[in-house]
């Protein structure tokens, strides 16, 4: 199974909370539990929504919920193939699921509501249907923050138990207690994460940290001084995340230098990037601020304990944390290790010296694959089908002003 | 580093409740808060414990919470040397840190308490010292739960993040987005764990699997039908651990194969295995139990979902899991993966079959080390100190009728 075609542009985004608020309503401001005279068309891949199909217990649910809502289902996998399917009834579509194929606005007058399958806007933010109507287009924000924050906790806990190492070892088939690394074992009790961007991501992060007895840290844009504003709007996955915004001990903002010089030199023992790739972040962890990072370490190290220099996770898009300066930081030991599902550039060439820098692992941008994804995204459009049936604002509802 | 020394047999053990009540009692019944009259001797060595030395933060808090009690540092690893260190002054003892090397009864007659380094009570429970007198021995059980549990949770994402084979893409310097797993990325989410064994790992693993939005399953040797019997009663690190026993949706217990066999056919995606190794329990996950743990899974297979097998860790003794069994449940697909730090034979040799199975991480039973081991041990050593100046009941104190 190849997935670039799944992943988008956004799944390192912050917040969830990208539900519009001053646009354009969208047309669902009255209740029509039953949906009747609705027509939902699944524009999408079979075989990767084996639960949108007729007889599955999603749709079961669906018609009992909506009996009145007709489900149209076209097997086209539109990320591969975006030729437009002319043939379907777009006349009575009324509801449309789709990756990367959308009518024109003539073609589907009587849309309301697209549900895209991704977890950004890019798809469709240059498209006809997005720039000239107002139907309401919803992304998938919140659906990859379990399985990225378990690569995120799974390749941090490799690398402090030297999972690689005894991999080795078992390739070998030697058993041998010992290690070659001065830093030995580290376990997650009372070390200090600081999540760079507080989004789906960054907040599942946060739970499985604390479950880990782990002090959290958090990093936003803007800041969060109130309960209200520390909430996630988005969608969530069910027993995942921060709804509430309740795990981290301290929060910083600001886009500043100092701002985030603040941050990064709060005494982490982890740093998690997890912020959308912008202007403003490109570059944003330089050769100086991993310089930054370690040095705090170094000046808080009590008596006789061995210095544990700080990790570093990088989840969001490579330009964000500056390739030379992660490989000096490994190689000069301001680091003890990092993790990186992206890379500058992408994909990493063969040959290119970061393949072979030590303590560190390289995935090629596969955190977000999960067997889950096609429910996660099924459930997102049932939780938004019972709010547009209720006249309610939907969740995930793309701004039209700021564009996600 | 080398490890073998400092693991000891029963860190897969199932209750922290080894405090004993029955028992003839310690003779600390009366309060002495500043502990005057009283000599700590601690028989360590000094790499593994600066906590304990002089000028450390430990030793200021102790000296501030008992200024009358003297330290006396002896440096001697007594488990690579086991002489007995007759210069020092024994007589006046009355408080003994110690890993392997035990006074006679005649030597240390004012001897009231020995904190052991072991998570388990057999370097003591055949010396006289132990068996003919009343001091109060208690161990260091619950030190290695948040390691041991970082271990379980890190070889199963890595496993279920196919990060095994992502790191050999590395060691070839290629960037590849296909992988040849038929199963896929599979995350936590409502997946269910059975935790065979609710002890200081197992109810540790359970807090991070909770976390990870799963739902967890217990089962215990002994019924704990009220709140009271569900209590963890050792010592706990703090943050860790399920203290109250709140985390199982289920509980499970039981030595009747009927029993076993109603917590593995209870639809379990994880089973982790955490008892200690007793009669009843070698070979208690034989090859029908295997199979049995995966014909669950096969029948509840849900509509064009696929099939996800079981997954299986083992972090207590490698007799407890048949090696036949395991190699043939993974040729056979009966389990999608496993995760041993033990196995049987151990160590395990080279040339054995096991080394080369695929979706298997073995490591060398190393999965209790961590570079806070000694910071625990001092902990418990701390909070006993405390608990003996108030005439408390300690914690994790051995019972001499059950040896443990």
């Amino acid at each position: 199974m190849y997935i670039r075609d799944i992943l988008d542009s956004s799944s390192g985004g912050e917040g969830g909370g990208t539900t519009s608020s001053g646009d354009a309503a969208a047309s669902n401001t009255s209740t029509n539990k039953r949906l009747d005279g609705h027509q939902l068309l699944v524009l999408t891949d079979a075989a990767r929504f084996p639960e949108l199909q007729p007889g599955s217990a999603w749709r079961r649910r669906v018609a009992q919920a909506h009996p009145g809502l007709k489900i149209v289902v076209h097997d086209q996998d539109t990320w591969r193939d975006r030729t437009f399917p002319q043939d379907l009834d777009w006349a009575h579509t009324t509801l449309l699921l789709t990756g990367a194929v959308f009518p024109s606005p003539d073609v589907a007058p009587r849309l309301e509501y697209i549900q895209l399958q991704s977890a950004g806007a890019d798809p469709i933010n240059q498209t006809p249907i997005f720039k000239e109507t107002d139907v309401a287009v919803c992304t998938t924000n919140g659906v990859h923050g379990p399985q990225i924050a378990e690569w995120v906790i799974g390749t941090f806990l490799a690398l402090n138990h030297q999972l690689p190492y005894f991999l080795d070892l078992q390739r070998q088939g030697k058993w041998h207690q010992g290690w070659p690394y001065k830093d030995g074992m580290q376990d997650g009790v009372k070390q200090r994460v600081g999540i760079l961007g507080y989004g789906s991501i960054g907040r599942q992060v946060a739970r499985i940290a604390k479950a880990l007895a782990m002090d959290v840290v958090a990093y936003t844009n803007h800041p969060r001084p109130t309960p209200e504003s520390r909430r996630d709007t988005g969608y969530i996955v069910p027993g995942t995340g921060d709804p509430d915004g309740e795990f981290p001990a301290e929060w910083y903002s600001g886009t500043d230098d100092a701002d985030i010089d603040a941050f990064l030199g709060s005494g982490l023992d982890w740093l998690v990037i997890a912020v959308p790739l912008t202007e403003s972040t490109r570059g944003l962890i330089s050769e100086a601020r991993l310089k930054l990072l370690s040095s705090v370490k170094d000046s808080q190290t009590p008596l006789g304990q061995a210095v544990v220099k700080p990790f570093v996770t990088n989840i969001a898009r490579g330009p964000i944390l500056d390739t030379d300066a992660l490989m000096k930081a490994l190689d000069a030991g301001w680091i003890r290790g990092a993790a990186v599902d992206v890379t500058d550039p992408e994909p990493l060439p063969e040959g290119h010296p970061l393949w072979a820098k030590k303590n560190l692992i390289i995935t090629p941008h596969i955190s977000a694959m999960s067997n889950s994804l096609g429910h996660r995204i099924a459930d997102v459009l049932e939780l938004n089908l019972q709010r547009f049936s209720e006249g309610k604002k939907l969740v995930n509802q793309v701004s039209r002003k700021e564009g996600y």
